[in-house]
């Protein structure tokens, strides 16, 4: 049997890097690998409840096909969240999602073609950029900072790329950086996205994880022309194994959007949209809201000071004000792999950089959740990456 | 904004199929359109408790993410369901899609390229059809018959395409015509794709519906050399709405799926896949599918006496052995979906066959499932289409 595979299977690379982490997923390994969320954290009484009540009041309609575009209800109370990202959605512009992973993929799919450019800051969520490998896509980094993507850098990107189709940016507590875009620059970016004509993919799965500074309008917010797609997800509030995300969409590509979803999976798991619709409906999703943020902070917290603690000098982290993710910079000189391996030798590991950028700008990077962590494994685990740090480094006095 | 859009969104013709089926959305028309399994049948109760018990017993793991390539135990009992098949597969052979539309979505993302060629039985299931489209394949019809696809007119089409990739066929109670391909005929299916060295797509969403004749092996039985990709789902035993299917494909390309299917959504809603899995270890799926089995056959025969007996002469009809649907064959003359408009004129509406097939040649054939309808609107509707059938025929001597 011949296996004639398309070009794209060329591309997948997501082995590559499961290969590594399969490294990590030995029990005494701590590992601060997964994007999450904390377990304890999940409503699992009120989700029974909330499953009981839709299967008792409508479990002909919970477990019968249902309409592509998503639950009807859920649309309306999604575009009731989005209200505190600044966004004023009609529930019809709503198409509820598998998870906003397949709203990257939608968008891929409805937009990509063999060779187009695809602008993502530098480093980006790497599941991202797999997908845009995947549908043949270059991407083109632009360089961040600790108040997210350089504007400037775009722009000299978008005069150089004038063919780009897409920016890809992760505004609040980006992954894998943790950090998150200025006022000024969403701005900045919405107006650069306006002159250049380019479409703005806005993923947004960690917005309502912000326990510290100022919330932040949406890029959505500042679109004034059609321009930007806007994804969402309740797996970062809610549960990541219900899989219910959402994309919001300007008008003219909502049908296609429907379309390319019914082509895909029908429709989301209808009794799973309505567990989260019941929820909303039953609970305060602010309080809930409170208790997450609350517990991310303290484990944030312990683990920015046990790396000030533990590692070496020399080394550079992120300090999120949301979010799940810390990113870790070595000195230039080492390869966050090497050190990967050591780390593992030692029972910790984290996610090499170098997957999180295309142009191989992040390989001596790491990134690090403390999201589903114990602050005592926190704490050990820095000790832990931070020794095998100090034992390297000192073996490479000149990198100092 | 202008809309760079992929040239696959050109592709995309279901919107034309939602707008004609939207006119039979109206409460006083009886709709034989959806393929709907019968909804009295989904076993509420014993879903309710499956959800509670999953949800008491391991809520953290049934809310959090998960592993792309599906719930490991039930892999397990898919393979063990897919011996009443014939087939036997092992767990690693397993990944669980959200749906088997999944399935057909992601096969086609694995092998086709542009201007590929896939081989289907005309007519055949639309929203495959529009799969294949959008991944800008062409689709090469095959005539069938009572005995399903003609593997004589297959071994031609092969001659003349040998660059076909790839054969997608619905052996059993074959959407939209009901019809079952004959056990001498799989084998020489199999036969054939291994000569032209293709790969075989099989899709078997009914096969457990069987209420009449014997149980024939599926195609991937036959399957020596990792030809057939499999695929199946617990949509029509159990419940669509929960989104949870499978394919079974051979191993050196079970990487490739996986990845691909992380890429797409992560992977399917693992709440779930521990309620299926749940279900089935506390519940007796067989005396489940006598349920289902009776009840449409039940319905088949009241739709096949009623069309026998209200339809005028000349129109011919499929009398399937399982599965959901009917497929009646006007005189060529006529056009389905004028008498599609006829009939919603009525208040009774099927789907014109004209989408089932992409070479035209089933404009003057419609489909109609009795699943998820009463006995009693079975046979209004029979009357009603009889009667607009009668009138029209009536106008027209010559086509008698």
């Amino acid at each position: 049997m011949t296996y004639r595979l398309a070009e794209r299977t060329s591309r997948l690379s997501a082995s590559h890097v499961r290969t590594i982490l399969s490294l990590a997923a030995k029990p005494d390994v701590i590992a601060f690998t997964g994007g999450m969320p904390a377990q304890e954290l999940f409503p699992v009484d009120e989700l029974k409840k909330a499953s009981v009540e839709v299967l008792s009041e409508s479990g002909g309609e919970a477990l019968q096909y249902n309409q592509p575009q998503g639950y009807a209800p859920l649309r309306r109370k999604i575009c009731c969240l989005m209200k505190d990202s600044g966004i004023d959605a009609d529930p019809e512009n709503v198409l509820v999602t598998s998870g906003s992973q397949q709203g990257i993929d939608l968008t891929a799919k409805l937009f990509l073609e063999k060779g187009d450019t695809v602008i993502c800051e530098g480093p980006t969520y790497l599941a991202a950029l797999n997908v845009f490998s995947l549908y043949m896509a270059n991407v083109v980094h632009v360089a961040m900072d600790e108040s997210g993507m350089d504007t400037a850098a775009l722009e000299r990107t978008l005069q150089l790329h004038p063919e780009a189709k897409l920016i890809y940016t992760i505004p609040d507590f980006q992954n894998p950086t943790g950090r998150t875009m200025s006022l000024e620059r969403r701005r900045r970016l919405v107006e650069l996205a306006n002159r250049y004509d380019v479409l703005i993919v806005e993923d947004n799965p960690y917005g309502a994880i912000r326990y510290s500074g100022t919330p932040l309008p949406a890029l959505k917010h500042f679109d004034t022309e059609g321009r930007v797609v806007h994804l969402g997800t309740f797996s970062k509030i809610l549960s990541p194994g219900l899989r219910v995300g959402w994309l919001c969409a300007p008008a003219p590509i909502m049908d296609t959007y429907t379309g390319f979803k019914q082509m895909d999976d029908v429709h989301t798991n209808i009794f799973a949209q309505m567990i989260a619709d019941k929820y909303l409906e039953n609970n305060d999703l602010t309080a809930h809201l409170k208790q997450i943020r609350k517990l991310y902070k303290r484990r944030k917290d312990i683990m920015v000071q046990s790396i000030e603690t533990y590692f070496p000098d020399g080394i550079k982290h992120s300090d999120p004000q949301g979010g799940l993710f810390i990113w870790v910079e070595l000195p230039e000189s080492l390869d966050a792999q090497d050190v990967f391996k050591k780390c593992v030798a030692h029972r910790v590991a984290f996610v090499p950089g170098g997957p999180f950028a295309a142009d191989g700008t992040a390989d001596h990077a790491f990134r690090m959740s403390y999201a589903n962590m114990t602050e005592e494994k926190i704490i050990e685990g820095m000790k832990r990456i931070g020794a095998v740090l100090t034992s390297i480094m000192a073996g490479k006095p000149s990198i100092r």
